[in-house]
Formats: structure tokens, C-alpha cells, sequence
């Protein structure tokens, strides 16, 4: 949605220098800017491409000084007040608050006001799906499954009997939410592996994202829960019983095993392995391959861990530093 | 289904202590637990607990010595019976079985009684389906594979033409059965990669589950063949030509690379990366995150490995303190 | 389809020795051939094998000296030769040149000829597919999107909308192409993560196959490229803004962080972890499971990098011995 300069300004609070009627339909960065886009620059370096492009206005940090022809959006946290001006101008997707025809939904399904359904989509039995909420193409949805407002699942999502979502929930194509976790119990005499009971459930709080081809095993007998905020990305793995807390990030490829307590506000990166029944401390940074070991209690917040099995940052480089020493001495 | 307790004590094998008509309907966690449930101690510490609870029944193990006013089973191995009663107790999902309308099947496909196709589901040409199997939404089931009896799969499998499932297999959401593998042949001259042919097979032995969105290629020019009783966690990777024995468990986005053997009861944790042309035997051990090198033969029983490339844990833990120590005296 | 050896023989440059009338029918490998089948042997210890094998006819490398009563084809390079021989001989797919009636086609999406369109397909708005391009059931294809000529989407693939794929590309089962990157700005004040915006592109050259469940983000503002000729194999996560060049190869369950640049012709191993900002130049090779830091620069070609951090082959060696040995002094 096209809007003024200042109007951004003041949607992302920032310091206008420059004509703030100058319209703006959209984002860019600096390299492919058209004229009406906005741009962004972190640092001081950059501000002399962003007057050079075609864009129409330029968001910079505190730093920015010597007055431009463009008009300059001034504030303290230029990408953050990028993201928020994109979401205002961001060209809604058109989403018809429709059911397709070649939907299929049980007829004790119950949706909320402008609910849009793509083709191919079924909806099972007792189903409930908030307002707004958007299920694309081919998605599948278990009975009894509840859906909270504005949610978008994209294509080939698959969500378990049961499963519940907050608001806003965002699953990218090929998620999968609420498959069995992995529990057997070996029956000693014949040496077969014999299922555990997986009946519990899945809960995911508002505003979480999950990536593509990433899943969330349900609880065995208890519930599996992701909390407010956390940010998944693609083929990640969350097992049975694990919970989440807020405002969590977990990078590509990791794996969450069974049992898995990680508290607030943790940054985990790509490829981490973490042990069951392992607790991760809030605000602890776990760097990419790392690995946990079952049960270990990871201490946050401040302390980088990396390595497996995961060890503060300093001390891993210290080892890798005396190793390659040695090696070369000979 | 409901039954009394004395009917789950004879049907798990265990010693009943208490009043055996009373009626469960259910199983549960102990913290979860409603009237009518079933639950199970396997540490002596949480018997008082257990008593506490809401549960009509209790398994425990042989410390069970105090006789308590709700009935109890005692055997050697608690879980397992736990996990026998819940099959018992389960409330079988109702899938009719029929077909429904809006799946597209091939009018050669042979469907045994009982079978189960959900919404949306294509079976392509020569298909033979086995009594009782279920295929969940969306999946699509190429010309001329063969699927056993009783078989579960969930929403969005993707089945490639030809590929054997025995009996009792279950593929969680996601799951890609017989694509190809990944081979090619470098021409030295334009430095061109050109696909080396993949026709081979895929078979899947009796009561092999395989979790959400892994996936298992074809062989090349041989078969690709995973044992009964194998269980496969999501996200797991199997190459073409590999082998899988019987009883082995491969936890999550494990990737087995291409002609690996893997003999019976192997146990390998997450992460795991397996070069190709290596041989498990059987009952070994590999630790999480561990690597093995392309044409290693690893020993088992009774060893566990760790670490990449994977050696001896005992080893491995070795190295590890070996260089904390020497770090710390810089 | 069937042909003579002699055929065959001048299709992939061999040196003919014996009877070029014979017919051909398919390939095998040698311990399953059958009448009517080409084999090949790499090495000379098989050729005995292959001669006593019902195959037809032999692909044999330049040590091959003694004439036997099956024909051989002779050439420097017989892997390659046979997979050449192989693409002649395949019988085709029967694919119909048609759309099926169960596919949901936008009226303004345009059809080149021969297109094949399955069971459940979704074709959004203004998409345009090449000539002769096969879409597996129950594939989505967003709003935009432009398929090239002789392309291969297998079932329940997702190309989000706005995609470009080059001709001849191959997406297996469950890939997902064009989702959005990872990528979040934190507000300091509330601690919470806000999507910064993923608007870019995704556009895929000639010749690429990518192998199940793989997944590939759009770029965030700029656009994620993958050149021409490169094979990515199963579970693969590239992440947004990155740039593959050509005739690279990626095994299964590698992860390439956001904005890598990848130059032609690499090889990268499995369960590689590649941070964000890496440039990895021309030729270059990564062993299985090694992992590059944020922002470094991987010299090629020539040296092989293993570890993580990832180091020359050589000195990661090296280091693994020294302390082996300095773990068995104690």
C-alpha cells in the first residue's frame, strides 16, 4: 500500500530529514531500487550507493549528517525500522476469503470470518480455523485440529489430529505438525523395538514461523509445545514432549530430541544436535553443529557454546588453537 | 476399547495385586491422569505418585512390595508392558473403509478388503493394495507398487512406481519412498555431470515405521532394502543400493549414504553421517553427530563409537580430556 | 527403446569388437542382467564376471584384450559410457501429453506442447510451463511461476510463486522451491523478532536436479540463483540470497546458510554446515560433516577441506593423529 515519507517516518519513528511527501510503493535493495522504493543502510559506508540508486528515500542509522536530495528516514535501528516499513507498504497477497470447490471440508468444521482455503485443501472432522487464517493449496488438516486467527500454512502442510496454533502462526510448504515421536521399547526376548503410546499433543504459540519440510513431533502421553515468537527454519526437527519458550531461534537442520527443555530467548544455529532430556538456560547461544549430550543443563545467558560435546566458545578455540600448534610442530 | 484390569494383566503377562474388575479405558502420563486410566512406574521413587494420582491402575516394577487400594501389575519390565496395554486400550482411529470420492485411482489398482483411501489420494496403474492398509490425504502411490496388509500411511506420502512395502509399515507425513538416487558421471572433457541410471528398487520389510519427511531412494541398478522391524526417524536421509537389517533404529536426520550395509539391531543415533560402502555390523553402537568414512567396517557388538571420523567412545573420551587438559595449562 | 549394439556403440564412441547386430533391449547391473541387457565394467578383475552374466553385450574400459562371444564395447571411459547407453535405451516413461481433469489450471497460466499435468496438480495465476514439462500429482505451482521445456516435478512439490526454473530440471518428491529465507530483526526493547522482509526471487538454470524433501529460499531483497548443471541431493537447505554456480555437486543433508556464494564446479559432501557469507571458490571440495565459519573464504581447487572449522585435509589429519597418540601415552 502506497504511502507518504512521513507517514513512514512516523510508522517506524523515525527522524525525517527532507521532503516527506514524497510517495513510497514499496522496497528494494540499493542494487535493484526503483523509483517510490525505499532503502536501507546499516553502515556509513553505504550512504553514498543509497543517494546514487534510484530509490526514493533512504532509512539510515544516527550517523547519517550532510543533507541529500533524497529524503532520509533517521533512527537508531535502520534494518528494524526497514522491516516494519515493509510490512506497511508490503502489497498484500490476494487471498480470497473463500473456500475452493475442490476443498474438502467435513461438515463439522467450523471457520471464522474471511478464512481462505486453497485448492485440494481437507479439513477434518471438528476442525476449528480462525478468522483470516490462510491454508494453501494441498494442505492437510486432522481432526479436531485448532487454528488460531490470521495463521498462514502454505502448500502440502500437514497438520496431525489434534494439533493446536496460536495466532499468526506462519508454516511454510511441507510441514509437517504433530507426527508420532520416536519412543519403542525393546522387548528383550524377541529383540523387537515395540511402539511406545504417542498420544499427546501439540501446542504452538502466537507468532511462530516454522521453515519448510521442518516437523514437530506431539508429546508422547504429555503435550510438546512451542512458545510465542520462536522463528524455525527449514528441516528442522523438534521431538516428543520438547518445550520451547518464547522468542526463540533455531537455524536449518537442527535437532531437537525428546524431552528438550530450551527456556527463553535462546539462539540455537544450523545443525546443532541436542540430546534428550537436555535443559538450555535463557539466552544461551549455541553455535551451528554443535551438539549436546543427553540430560546436560546448558548455562545462559552470554556464554557461546560450540563443539560437540557443545563447550563455551573461548575454551573450544583454545583447544583448536593448542592442537593445531602441536600438529604442526611435527 | 475398555477392559478390566485383570483382562490387561494377563494380556501384558503381569502378576495383578489388587481388585482386577475394575475398568480401564485408557492410558495416560501419571501427572495427566483421569479415572479409567492406566499408568506406569518404572522407578521406585515415583510409586507414591502414582498412587496419588487419578489412575484406576497402576503397572510397577518387581520393587513393588506395599499393597495399595488401587490395583496393581506388577512385572520385570513396566514400560513394555505399558506400552502392550496401550495397544490394548488404544481407541482405534475410525477409518471406514472405503474409498473416498475425490481420490483418483487406477481402475487396474487391486485394493484388499477393508482398505482404507482418504481424500485426495492417487494410486496410479498395477497398484496392489493389501486388507486394511490406510492411506492418509494427499498421497499419491506410483504404477505398480505393492503395499502389505495393515499398513498406515499418513498425509502426503509420495510412493515412486514400483516400490514393495511388506506388512504393518507405517510412513508418517511427508515420507518420499523410491526416488532416485544420487549419481552421476563426470565427462572430463565438458566437466558436465550426467545422471548415472537409477532403476533400481526399493523394499520395506514388515513393521518398519518411518517418520515425517524422510526420505529413501531406489537403488541404481540393484535394490535399496530396509528390514523388518526397522524404525526410522524423521528427516533421515537412505541412499541407494543400502542395505538395512532387521530391529535397527536410525534416529533423526541421520544420513546414510549410498551401498552402505547395515547389519540387524544396529542402534545409530541423530545426526549420523555414514559414507558410502561402510558396513555396521550387527549391534553396534554410533553415538549422535558421529561420521564414518566411506568403506570403513565398523564392529559391533557391545562398542560404542563416537565422533567423526567414529572411533571407540572410551577412545574418543580420551582425546577429549587429553586436549581440555592441555588447553588449560596455557 | 531397443536398438544394435553397433548402435550403441557409435551413440556413445566405443570401439566395437564382436557382433554389432545384436539387440539390445536395457541395462543392468551384472549380477541381475538378463538377455537383452548391457552391462559395463570399470575394472578389469569384473570383465570375467560380466562375460559369464546373460547380459547381451559388455562396456569394458581400454585393459580389455581377449575377443569373447558376447560383443564389447570398448572405451576409455565405461561408467560414463553406460550411462550414456542407458539414457538411449530407457523406455520412456508413458507420460501423457495431457492435463488431467482432476488438475485445478488458472485460465491464464500457459501450456507449451506436450505438457503433462497429473492428478491434483494446482497451477496459480500467470504461471507459464515449457514445452514437454511433467508435473507429478499433487504438485502446487504459485501464481507467476515459469516452468522451462522438459522439465520433471515429482509429486507433491511446491514452487512458490515467482519462481524461474532454466529446462531439463528435475525436482524429486517434497521439494520445496522459493520459500521464504530466515530472516528476523530483533527489537531490543521487546525482545522480540520481527520478519524482515523476504521478497526476493528464486531462479534455478538448465540441467538442475534436486533431489526429495530438499528445500530452496527466495532471496530476501535480491535473489537466490542456482547456475546451470548442479545436482543437490536429498534433504539439502539452501538458504536465501545464495549463489550456486554450475556443475556444482551437494550430497544429502548439507545446509548452505544465507547469502553463500558457491562458485562452479564444487563438491560438497554430506551434512555440510556452510555459514552465512562464505565464498566458496572454483573446484574446491569439503568432506562430509565439515563446517565453514561465517564469512571465510574456501581457496580451490586442488585441496580437500574436512573439520569444523574446516582445515586442508593434511593438517586435519595430522592434528587427529597427534592426538590419538598423545591420548594413548597416558
Amino acid at each position: 500500500m502506497a504511502c507518504s515519507v512521513r507517514e513512514i517516518a512516523d510508522w517506524v519513528g523515525a527522524r525525517l530529514v527532507g521532503d516527506g511527501s514524497v510517495e513510497l510503493r514499496g522496497i528494494s535493495s540499493i542494487a535493484q531500487a526503483s523509483p517510490g522504493d525505499l532503502v536501507f543502510v546499516e553502515d556509513e559506508r553505504h550512504l553514498q550507493s543509497a543517494f546514487l540508486s534510484r530509490a526514493s528515500a533512504v532509512i539510515a542509522g544516527e550517523f547519517f549528517r550532510a543533507e541529500n536530495s533524497k529524503p532520509v528516514l533517521v533512527c537508531a535501528e535502520p534494518r528494524l525500522a526497514f522491516a516494519r516499513a515493509a510490512e506497511r507498504l508490503r502489497t498484500k497477497r490476494e487471498r480470497k476469503a473463500a473456500i475452493h470447490p475442490s476443498a474438502s471440508v467435513d461438515p463439522s468444521a467450523e471457520c471464522g470470518a474471511g478464512v481462505s482455503i486453497e485448492e485440494r485443501v481437507v479439513i477434518g472432522e471438528g476442525v476449528k480455523i480462525g478468522a483470516r487464517t490462510w491454508i494453501g493449496a494441498g494442505s492437510v488438516i486432522g481432526a479436531h485440529a485448532a487454528l488460531g486467527e490470521d495463521c498462514e500454512l502454505y502448500p502440502q502442510v500437514t497438520v496431525y489430529p489434534g494439533v493446536r496454533l496460536g495466532n499468526r502462526v506462519i508454516a511454510h510448504a511441507g510441514v509437517v505438525l504433530g507426527s508420532d515421536g520416536f519412543g519403542y521399547v525393546r522387548d528383550r526376548t524377541s529383540g523387537r523395538q515395540e511402539k511406545f503410546p504417542q498420544i499427546g499433543r501439540l501446542e504452538i504459540g502466537d507468532d511462530v514461523e516454522i521453515g519448510a519440510n521442518s516437523t514437530v513431533d506431539r508429546g508422547a502421553l504429555e503435550v510438546t509445545r512451542i512458545g510465542r515468537g520462536t522463528k524455525i527454519d527449514n528441516l528442522v526437527h523438534v521431538g516428543h514432549n520438547v518445550q520451547i519458550g518464547e522468542d526463540v531461534v533455531i537455524a536449518a537442520q537442527t535437532g531437537v530430541s525428546g524431552s528438550v527443555v530450551i527456556d527463553d530467548d535462546v539462539v540455537i544455529g544450523g545443525q546443532v544436535g541436542i540430546g534428550d532430556h537436555v535443559r538450555i538456560e535463557a539466552g544461551a547461544i549455541l553455535g551451528s553443529q554443535s551438539g549436546i549430550l543427553p540430560k546436560k543443563v546448558v548455562r545462559g545467558p552470554g556464554v557461546v557454546f560450540w563443539g560437540t560435546p557443545a563447550r563455551p566458545l573461548r575454551e573450544y578455540l583454545r583447544e583448536l588453537a593448542v592442537l593445531a600448534r602441536m600438529a604442526k610442530r611435527r
